[in-house]
């Protein structure tokens, strides 16, 4: 088979604080092969960069495909990104400032590539590939590690005058609350992310409460250590604690919803992230229940909330749909 | 002077729940005069109506001009708003729904009329006089008897799906806080309004707490029944009790700021209202040194935070920007 013949291709990573995944798509944006390497934030810079496009290479490789075919890679890194420049302005969790990502993965690859931050990829490819481009506004919320936003208005990415729109995670919804890994105190993050769902978990067992998560702990694990998978185990067997704690976070993330709603009157909320992806039958109900006693009169008319049923896709799907968008159409 | 070279005039009106005020404006956006009625909200729709058309005509009369100068009005509602067609689709404290203001005033007063919310309007009016249009994005806060907000983004006004957004006072910031008028408790406006602010005070005067706003008080009035400007006189002779609570509400109005900033990453953030007009001096310092505490880093940089000097002129400054931003150009 000849190169001209063979089908084109367009690549979506998503960069985390610990592991980098990178999809195969067809301009059509079907997925044809993911690959997934860890990040090693810890080496700095160039060495991600490195781990990054060898991820990409390895995916071209799995799929049975030239690197020729490549027609770009969209990237969806953590923090504060300028799209312009590609450059990633701060990311704490990689301990980045002003890295040059775009060019330096360009200098790498070979071919054309494109920066978004992590969630607003996100909030993309469920605009472009879930919701099929239909909402005029949309923002997105993810629940992992941490709470994350991404924001479409008027049909395009929103990120402000610095780049920085969309930290719904580090807006305050309980002042004196508890502490955020921000420093400040009563983030939504605070009270909704996995990290404060199970420190809280640890806490009330700390204090006596019963949990069957303390079943599951292999030697040496504490509570903290555990997956939301496992959450969603000890609920099925009936777990009153682990029932508790998620309810208060879904009420937190309701009124979260509530409030940005409020502020916005987005058309769509979405909802994604590893603790949505793996509890959204036990923790949807609460959220849309306290939006709608949060939310003011008329704002939730017509609008959707739902789950993201990408799961880990969001990520890649939008960094690939942002390679669409960005390259000027072939030939 | 026959009427072709009689120069013509923009009218704004700021319609509140308590008065209706109105102002002759220049094409270059210079006020000429000022008339003030009280809105009379229980009389119902047909009377407001009538009374905000009467207050224009008496305007243009104070001004010494003849309504057919006048080309054309723009007015600033409560609640809820669509500019395209000119509706109040809901404005509580005036108790309308889906009421044809447009439509109603430009039989009244036979020029063309447009309509926005309020705060919209206020936002509008700073934008393009006192910040001569320079931020790309532009949020108003404006601290009064409730709390509101408006929304500029990519220089015009953003009112999101359902013409709602912007409704920052019922951002909840204090889970389980005091109660708010909306029937929630813990909004921005139930910990920073006028109202929070003087029920703060009654409060702790009915617990014991002394100040000197109890010798301000006339036969018969309750600590409620004061005004800013009276928490300004206590402050200035030394008033504790009332330097502590606006103290309080100043760093959740910071909070509420750095929310915004968080998730909207705007250019600039105007605060207003009368509490601000009357208090700019105590409250501002406390309020930015809060959003620099709380705001995520990077967000605030280069970003302007300020209190307007429009006052209450912001308002009918807006609505008459509106007109002129609306009208076709004169032939």
């Amino acid at each position: 088979m000849s190169d001209a013949i063979k089908p084109e291709v367009l690549v979506g990573v998503d960069l985390g604080g610990t592991k980098i995944l990178a999809g195969i798509f067809t301009p059509q944006l079907n997925l044809l092969q993911t690959v997934k390497l860890s990040t090693k934030a810890s080496r700095g810079f160039e060495s991600v960069v490195e781990r990054v496009s060898r991820c990409v290479r390895d995916a071209v490789d799995e799929a049975d495909l030239t690197f020729k075919q490549v027609r770009g890679v969209g990237i969806g890194a953590p923090g504060a990104v300028d799209p312009e420049s590609g450059e990633v302005i701060f990311a704490p969790n990689l301990q980045w400032k002003n890295a040059p990502l775009q060019k330096a993965l360009e200098k790498h690859l070979g071919v054309p590539v494109f920066v978004e931050n992590d969630c607003n990829a996100c909030t993309l490819g469920i605009h472009e590939v879930e919701l099929k481009g239909r909402p005029s506004s949309l923002l997105g919320i993810f629940l992992g590690t941490g709470v994350g936003g991404g924001l479409m208005l008027d049909g395009r990415l929103y990120s402000g005058f610095n780049r920085t729109a969309g930290e719904v995670g580090h807006m305050v919804i309980q002042v004196g609350g508890p502490k955020c890994g921000c420093g400040n105190s009563g983030c939504f993050e605070a009270l909704a992310s996995r990290t404060a769902i199970f420190r809280e978990l640890a806490r009330r067992v700390k204090e006596g409460e019963k949990t069957l998560l303390t079943e599951l702990l292999k030697e040496g694990e504490g509570i903290t250590d555990l997956k939301s998978g496992d959450l969603r185990k000890a609920l099925r067997k009936g777990d009153k604690l682990v029932a508790k704690v998620l309810q208060d976070a879904a009420r937190h993330t309701g009124i979260a919803v509530a409030n940005l709603v409020n502020i916005l009157s987005p058309q769509t909320v979405v909802l994604g992230g590893g603790v949505m992806d793996a509890l959204e039958d036990d923790l949807l109900p609460t959220i849309l229940e306290t939006a709608a006693d949060y939310a003011m009169p008329g704002t939730l008319k017509g609008v959707d909330i739902l789950a993201s049923k990408l799961g880990d896709e969001a990520g890649i799907t939008g960094a690939a749909v942002l390679v669409r968008q960005r390259l000027k159409p072939a030939g």
